[in-house]
């Protein structure tokens, strides 16, 4: 008589989420607009590094033979036959017998071998015009103080491989190898809907059996900060045919809803999108759990308690909004090894994700405490700020014990 | 007659640069506007969560005392006087001997103090019409699935401390306890200027002695991660009247430059800033540094190679803008322990910033080694992508070995 609940395994719910992910657009994009985007394909240098041999002091470029008797008490003193600032080239050969001033990072000229630095010699640093003649005070060794060409890389020497996460180190290097633009996947357009017509505005006057809305807020933070664009938002009250007419109006790359998909009598998302897949879960908090291609569009349908929400995001929807960037995603979300510093129940036939905080050790080896005194309880909202992760505790496992060993999903700072 | 070269410590000149940091603005911004910025007051609920007695269920709200006897078989029926959609009033007390249909987050009518789920009735979870009487198979607990008013945070109870990173989770809790908007700090906003007659556009063709700038394309980048606003940008030759007329135009919070502060002949920062203090800090990579108020913006003047860029940046300009966001910043960079998987030389005199990736174990604990070959040599910029931290082998210390503990200042991922 009792109704049966059938569930679904996460991994199965989870697979059905990742086959939503077609392969990502490839556009060519100047250096400036890459930053927090992926590569597309490999970065190989263009040019040697560095590009050409180069003085890696400010000083006097020489001929070894020159200076090589050079001492404190017994300096050499040769005539300065001109300045080599950054950026100019280098000029005539320096002849056996000269020296010429050269800065950081200027062209060599040709016949020099060596540089001495500056603070070795009678030139005081920081002066504008060269000398006419020069007193070195201390032999370079052969050779020193010269960057040569490509001596950090060649040509076609390897510099980055496709699917890089690409941040201002990356940026730079690309630069410095001879790229102005890169191949990227752009950043996927996700429309966030928050659904029920229970939902008002954040921080206006409630009527009666009305709440604020928090999941369009916590929808659109949690899309922005796995790295694509929030290119829409709406509310939706319990009304099928509107939540309907703004799917079907949205250009976006996904759609991800947030309640209207559990068993009540007044399910939006389930009722308008029926072509979705819709199931429970084995999951707590979290179960009820829909996803599909809606036109073109594909969606992911989550529940509809704001704990829920963040849960389902990071377990289904952040790992697709990566593999969408462009990133390899493994086949199972990756955890870090912890322990548990206090005991909580856990129900038997579901995977809990047990929103926790580092009690110690944040990160591999912690210990972690569940964030709440309440637990998963999944309408918890204002104690998300507390949670640093979740805690996977099997199915199977009734109890977790203070000193059990877990596995915690990582929820802040991640890609 | 060698010239001496007269060093400060690091901590000095990070104190000087900490001290550029003035308190940060205050603003009121909108919920959709606060993601990533710091919040400035702390969040106390203005609303108890829940904000009514509601039901954490589908299902049928009740009085215990008429359904205490229900068996499978020997289920109680009770006439329904109507359905309670989430969002709506609940309507007139429950009398003895009804049921009222009820859905998850709606509020609980006066009367009533139990929800029997939907799942223990003779109703069909998901129709959309309430049904006239209901029979009831298994009796709840007193008081079952009813979540309180209140009974997770009261009016007035703590959520968030001011200084507070505000993500999705975060604004969402403000959301729910009340808020619209959020007292925060506005991101700084930032210039960065690359120096240097040598620089070209990225991807241009070269002329004579000329390589492409990374730096401005790297500082942009660091900027953006710090979570400060790239304002303004700017590629400055060696021409000193023109950096203080960029300088003198921009409306920014801080300017950050890199190059043109050495013992060169063509100094462009220390000539056109003459107000900055400029210093050799020792350090390696990065030992010229300069810092100090132009008007009245604060500017962090970097060296020119990109590595020292870098590694500069993460030391000193990051914890800066940190401050400036209004993040409490602890008076050293906080670092990770973890052990050296190779050996490598280190000058005695200086502390070293060697860059490193991570052979095994990412983060505390785990085993580093020098990012590239060639070691913590500043021209390096191609291998950048490489490294994922910094480990600061400190001054006397001639080598490090294989097995030797370190810290490790990490460079990815962090605030």
């Amino acid at each position: 008589m009792t109704q049966s609940e059938q569930f679904v395994g996460i991994g199965e719910h989870r697979r059905l989420v990742m086959s939503l992910a077609h392969e990502p657009a490839v556009v060519e994009m100047p250096l400036e607009r890459c930053l927090g985007l992926v590569s597309a394909e490999p970065v190989a240098a263009r040019l040697p590094v560095p590009p050409f041999t180069n003085s890696a002091m400010d000083g006097f470029a020489v001929r070894f033979q020159d200076v090589s008797t050079a001492r404190p008490d017994a300096p050499v003193r040769l005539p300065v036959t001109g300045d080599i600032p950054a950026g100019s080239a280098a000029g005539d050969p320096v002849e056996t017998g000269t020296a010429r001033r050269i800065m950081t990072g200027a062209r060599m000229p040709a016949g020099a071998d060596s540089v001495v630095k500056v603070e070795r010699t009678d030139h005081a640093p920081g002066v504008v015009d060269a000398p006419a003649e020069v007193r070195i005070f201390q032999a370079p060794e052969l050779g020193a103080n010269v960057r040569h060409r490509g001596e950090d890389l060649q040509i076609g020497d390897p510099v980055m491989e496709a699917g890089r996460l690409l941040d201002g180190a990356c940026l730079a290097a690309a630069a410095s190898v001879g790229y102005g633009s890169l191949a990227v996947h752009p950043a996927p357009r996700v429309g966030v809907i928050s659904t029920g017509s229970e939902l008002s505005d954040a921080g206006s006057d409630l009527a009666a059996g009305r709440i604020p809305d928090s999941n369009g807020i916590l929808l659109a933070g949690l899309v922005s900060e796995a790295g694509a664009v929030v290119a829409q938002r709406a509310r939706v009250p319990d009304d099928p045919a509107r939540l309907r007419e703004v799917v079907a109006g949205w250009d976006v790359d996904l759609v991800i809803t947030a309640g209207g998909i559990s068993a009540g009598a007044y399910e939006v998302v389930r009722q308008a999108l029926p072509e979705l897949t819709f199931h429970k879960v084995a999951q707590q908090p979290g179960g009820p759990q829909g996803a599909g291609i809606v036109g073109a569009t594909p969606v992911v349908a989550l529940p509809g308690n704001p704990v829920s929400v963040f849960v389902s995001f990071h377990v289904y929807a952040r790992p697709l909004i990566a593999a969408m960037r462009g990133l390899a995603v493994p086949v199972e979300s990756p955890t870090v090894r912890a322990t548990a510093g206090a005991g909580w129940r856990s129900p038997a036939e579901k995977t809990q994700f047990m929103p926790i905080r580092w009690e110690s050790g944040e990160g591999e080896g912690g210990r972690v405490v569940p964030a709440h005194r309440l637990g998963s309880k999944s309408h918890l909202v204002a104690t998300l700020p507390l949670v640093e992760g979740l805690a996977v505790v099997p199915v199977g496992v009734e109890a977790v014990e203070a000193g059990d060993g877990l596995e915690v999903l990582m929820t802040r700072g991640e890609v």
